[in-house]
C-alpha cells in the first residue's frame, strides 16, 4: 500500500469512498480479487487452483454458451462429448504437444478407494491402472483418435464438431477465471479434406470469436497470428484475439489453431482421396473458456464493482421494491411483478429480457450496493410515491450511482432495449478509446524498456507497445526474459512497413505488438 | 443364437429382414448395441467405460437440457459450478456415503508427467499430491462444503442450486448410455431452514422428472420410495422414477433425495434460526442422466432402429431430395432448402422446428434407411414430380416404413406440429400399453419365481410383479440373490391393502413393485 492509500484507508471520510477497496489505481491485482468476490462471481474451492462458480458468475457463461453454440452452429458445427480421461501413451504421441501439455497435468493412476482401518480412506494399492490416465488439459489427442475412426474416405470429411467440457492443467499460480487448474471451455475440432477448407475454417472460427467479443462482451480485440514461440504445441499456426484490460495487460481471449497434417499424423487420421489415394487429414482447432468471464471483469469494472455487458449480464435488470410502510408491501411488490412480467416479455438482442425482483427483506440501500457490485446493467426502484405517480426510478451501472430518471412504466419498458445497447455501446466505447490511448507505437530500445516500466504505485505501465520486430526467436526470448514481455500477435491489418526491431537494430518489415500479459 | 435365429441369420429371405440384426426378441442386449451403433448415438472410446457421444445422440441430450434446465429454472432454481476433484477425505465424512460412493472411483495421485528417457511418458514420482483426490462420483461432500461456508442465518437459506457436469464411477460393466464410467448428468443440491421445506423440494423434483419423462421422453413411470435397501448412500428418503423398457427391466431414469440433516451435519451446513439457535440445514439432492437416452432407445426403439420421441428428436424432420436427373437437381435442392426453412419457421413444443436436408451424394434408398435407423420422427422425400405436383412425400417413424402419405407442400407444413404431437402420443400410448400389460399383480411365491423366469430364447421374464412385501430387509435381500430381482418403489399411490409376503407368507400392508433392472 502506498502513503495516500495509507492515509485513505485510516481517514476514510477524507477520500471519495469506493465500494471496492482497495481501488484500481491502488493494487490493481487485490481490486480484481475484491470485485469478484463482491459481485459473487466466483471463489476458491478447498481443491488447490480449482474455482466454485457460482450462480451470478456461472449465469454469464450461461449466456456465453448460448450466443457461441448458436454461432457454432451458424457455421456448421455440431456438439459431441468425449472422454475426459486420456490414456498417456496419447499425449505422447504429437511431439511438440508433449512438450506443451504433457507436463502439468492431473493423473489418475488407480480405480478403488478402500477403508484405511481407522474410519477413513485410502487409494487401494491394488487398483493401479495397467496405463496412467490424465485428464484432459485439451482433447486434440483423443479426439484425432476418434476421428481416425470415422474418416475412411473424402466423403467423411469435412467433421465439424465443437465439445463443451471441462479440461484441468495444474497451475502453479492460480487466479480465479484468468488461470485455474479447472476450468469450463468449449473446443472445436474439425478435420478437412484440403489444406485450404482448414484454413479458411480457422479464419472463420476466429471471427466468430472477434464479433462475439465486440458484440457479446463489448470487448475490442486485436486479432492477428501468433509469433512460432507463442503458438500452440503442435499447430502449424495459432491465430488469436488479444484484449486490453485497465491494468494495461493482454488477455489471449480465445484462438483458432491451424494444425496442418500434424495431428492427423499423429492420430492416424487418412482418407482415400477423390483421386483414390490415402492421404492425411487437415485439422484445426478452436476455443475460448471461463477466463473469457475474468476478461470482462478486468476490462469493464470500476471502483464500485462489476460492470456487465447487458447481452452476458446475468439478469440485465433488478427491480427494487421500496416499502418503507407495510400497508403499502403488497401493492409495491404487484407492481414490481407487474413490471417485471412486462420487461420478460419485450426482448434484447433476440432473447428475452433477463429480469429479477429482488423482494429480501433487507434495507433498500443495502440491496441497491449489492446490486451495483453486481454490476447489474439497470436498477430500477419502485415505492408507493412511484405507484401514485406512475413512474419508476432508474440506474443505469454505466452512470454514477446517484444518478437517476425518473420515466412513467410504459416509457421505461419501452426504452429497455434501447437503453441496454447504449449500456453495450458506452462500454466498448470507452473499452475502445481505453485501449486505443494505451497502444502506442515504440520505436528505440530505451522507450521499449522505459514503456514497460512501471510509472506508479499501483504497477501500471504503458500498455501495448506496436514496435519493429526483426523475426527472431533470440529477441522474443531476451524481451521475455528481461521484461516479461511477450509478442501478443502479429496483426492482420498491419502494413508492411521497413524499419529496424526496436531491440536487435536489425532490419524489419513490420511492427508486432508486445505486452505483458495475464 | 437359438436355432430360428440360426436359420434365419444363414438364410436371410427366409424371414421379413429388419434393419436391425438380431432382433429384439431374439437378442434383446445385443439389439440394444447395434441400434445405438446404426442410429449412429455413441461409441465405446479407447478409454475402458467411457463412451464418445456423438453428434445425433448428444443432440438429444442438448434438447433435454434445454427442456430441464428451464423447467429447473422455472421452479426457483440457478445453476453453478462446483469443482471436478474431491479431497479423499471429504469422501468418508459421511459414513453412509463412504460405503456407498467411495468404491470404485478414480483417484487422482499425481500432478506431473516427465520424459521416461525412451520417447514416452511417465508419472513423476516427485509430483504425488500429499492428499489424493477422487473425481467426482457425486458431490453431495463438496457442495455441502460450500454450501457450509454460504451459510450462517436462516436469511441465507434455501439455498437452490443445480449443476450440470460430468461425473465418474469406475464400472465393472459398462454399458453405453446405461452404465459407463464417465457420464453425463446435472444435480441439483438444496439446502433448506425446516424438515418440510425439503421433504417438499424433493417430491416437486420428483414430480418435475415425472412430467418430463412423460411429456417429453414419451415415457410412462411409475413413482415412489425406494426401500431402505435401495436408498441413495447417507439419504433418510430416496424418491424415484422407473421405467419399463421392452424385454420388461426396470430402468431407474431418476432420482430425487430427501437427505435430512446427514449431509449438513457432515459438512457442517449449520446456520442461526428465527429463533437464534444454531441449527443444522436440512438438504437434497436429485439428478437425471446421459441414462436416459439409453432408456428411450430401449423403450421405443424397434427392429428397424431407434425410434426418437418428437421433442428430444436432434432433427424432427429430414428432408431426402430425389434427384434422378441432373437437370433437375437444382429445382429439388431448392425446393427442399424452401420447405425446411418454412418447417423451422413454425414450433414445436415452444421451439422451432429442427429440420435438416440431406443432400449428401448417395443413393435415396440407403439414406432414407439412414434416417428410419436414425429414429428420425417425420421423413420427407421430393423429386421432380412431386415438383410438378406440388406436393411431397411424407413417411412417419411410428408407422411402417413403407406407408406414406403424399400432402401438398403447404398442408404438410400446416400439419406438422400436429403430427409430431400425434408421433409422441402413439409412443406414449404403445410404451404404456406395454407397461401395463406386463405389470402383473403376483400371489405366491411359485408365481414370483416362475414370473421372473425367462420363457423364451430371448430370455424376456414377465415384467414388472406388483406382490406383498413384509418391509423385511432379509427378504428384500434373499430375493436379490436368488433371483436378481430387486424393489423397484414402494408407489405412492398403493392402496392400503392387507395381504401376505409373496416370499415369507408373513403379513403384509402394501404391495411393492418388484422387477429385474438395469
Amino acid at each position: 500500500m502506498n502513503a495516500l492509500a495509507t492515509v485513505r484507508a485510516l481517514f476514510p471520510i477524507m477520500s471519495q469512498q469506493t465500494a471496492i477497496t482497495p481501488r484500481r489505481d491502488e493494487n490493481f491485482p487485490e481490486w480484481y480479487q475484491q470485485v469478484v468476490k463482491a459481485a459473487d462471481l466466483a471463489e476458491n474451492s478447498d481443491v488447490r487452483g480449482c474455482m466454485v462458480i457460482k450462480p451470478w458468475g456461472y449465469g454469464i457463461w450461461e449466456n456465453m454458451q448460448r450466443a457461441l453454440d448458436g454461432m457454432f452452429k451458424a457455421t456448421g458445427h455440431k456438439n459431441a462429448y468425449f472422454p475426459l480421461l486420456i490414456p498417456l501413451s496419447y499425449l505422447a504421441k504429437e511431439a511438440e504437444h508433449v512438450e506443451g501439455f504433457a507436463k502439468e497435468c492431473a493423473v489418475v493412476t488407480h480405480h478403488r478407494l478402500e477403508s484405511d482401518g481407522k474410519g477413513g480412506l485410502q487409494v487401494a494399492p491394488s487398483a493401479a491402472l495397467a496405463e496412467p490416465l490424465v485428464i484432459r488439459p485439451t482433447s486434440e489427442t483423443i479426439i484425432g483418435a476418434t476421428y481416425a475412426k470415422w474418416v475412411q474416405s473424402y466423403r467423411d470429411l469435412p467433421i465439424l464438431i465443437n465439445q463443451w467440457a471441462n479440461v484441468m492443467r495444474w497451475e502453479m499460480r492460480p487466479r480465479v477465471f484468468l488461470r485455474t487448474a479447472e476450468f469450463l471451455w468449449q473446443e472445436g475440432h474439425t478435420a478437412h479434406e484440403t489444406e485450404k477448407e482448414a484454413r479458411e475454417e480457422t479464419m472463420q472460427m476466429l471471427k466468430v470469436y472477434e464479433t462475439f467479443a465486440r458484440d457479446w462482451l463489448a470487448l475490442p480485440v486485436f486479432t492477428g497470428e501468433k509469433s512460432a514461440g507463442e503458438r500452440f504445441p503442435g499447430a502449424v499456426q495459432t491465430l488469436c484475439i488479444e484484449a486490453m484490460v485497465q491494468d494495461r495487460k493482454a488477455i489471449q481471449a480465445g484462438t483458432s489453431h491451424f494444425l496442418g497434417q500434424n495431428f492427423a499424423k499423429a492420430s492416424g487420421i487418412q482418407f482415400l482421396s477423390r483421386e483414390n489415394k490415402q492421404e492425411l487429414a487437415w485439422t484445426t482447432s478452436w476455443g475460448v473458456s471461463t477466463r473469457l468471464i475474468g476478461t470482462l471483469i478486468m476490462a469493464h469494472s470500476d471502483d464500485d464493482g462489476a460492470v456487465l455487458p447487458p447481452r452476458v449480464a446475468t439478469s440485465q435488470i433488478v427491480i427494487i421494491p421500496v416499502t418503507p410502510k407495510p400497508d403499502t408491501r403488497d401493492a409495491v411488490f404487484a407492481a414490481c411483478d407487474d413490471l417485471a412480467a412486462k420487461l420478460s416479455a419485450r426482448s434484447f438482442g433476440g432473447e428475452p429480457i433477463r429480469v429479477e425482483v429482488d423482494k429480501r427483506d433487507l434495507g433498500g440501500g443495502g440491496k441497491s450496493w449489492e446490486w451495483i457490485k453486481k454490476g447489474t446493467p439497470i436498477r430500477v426502484e419502485i415505492g408507493p410515491r412511484d405507484l401514485e405517480k406512475g413512474s419508476v426510478a432508474v440506474a443505469r451501472r454505466d452512470r454514477a450511482h446517484k444518478e437517476k430518471t425518473f420515466p412513467t412504466t410504459a416509457d421505461f419498458v419501452a426504452s429497455v432495449p434501447t437503453v441496454l445497447q447504449e449500456i453495450h455501446d458506452t462500454l466498448l466505447t470507452r473499452a475502445t478509446a481505453y485501449r486505443d490511448e494505451h497502444t502506442v507505437k515504440v520505436d528505440s530500445k530505451d522507450d521499449f524498456v522505459a514503456f514497460f516500466t512501471s510509472k506508479d504505485d499501483a504497477k501500471i505501465h504503458g500498455g501495448f507497445a506496436v514496435a519493429h520486430w526483426d523475426g527472431s526467436a533470440e529477441v522474443e526470448t531476451e524481451i521475455k526474459e528481461q521484461l516479461k514481455v511477450t509478442i501478443r500477435c502479429i496483426p492482420f491489418d498491419a502494413p508492411e512497413e521497413d524499419g529496424v526491431c526496436v531491440w536487435s537494430g536489425r532490419p524489419s518489415k513490420r511492427r508486432v505488438i508486445f505486452a505483458k500479459s495475464y
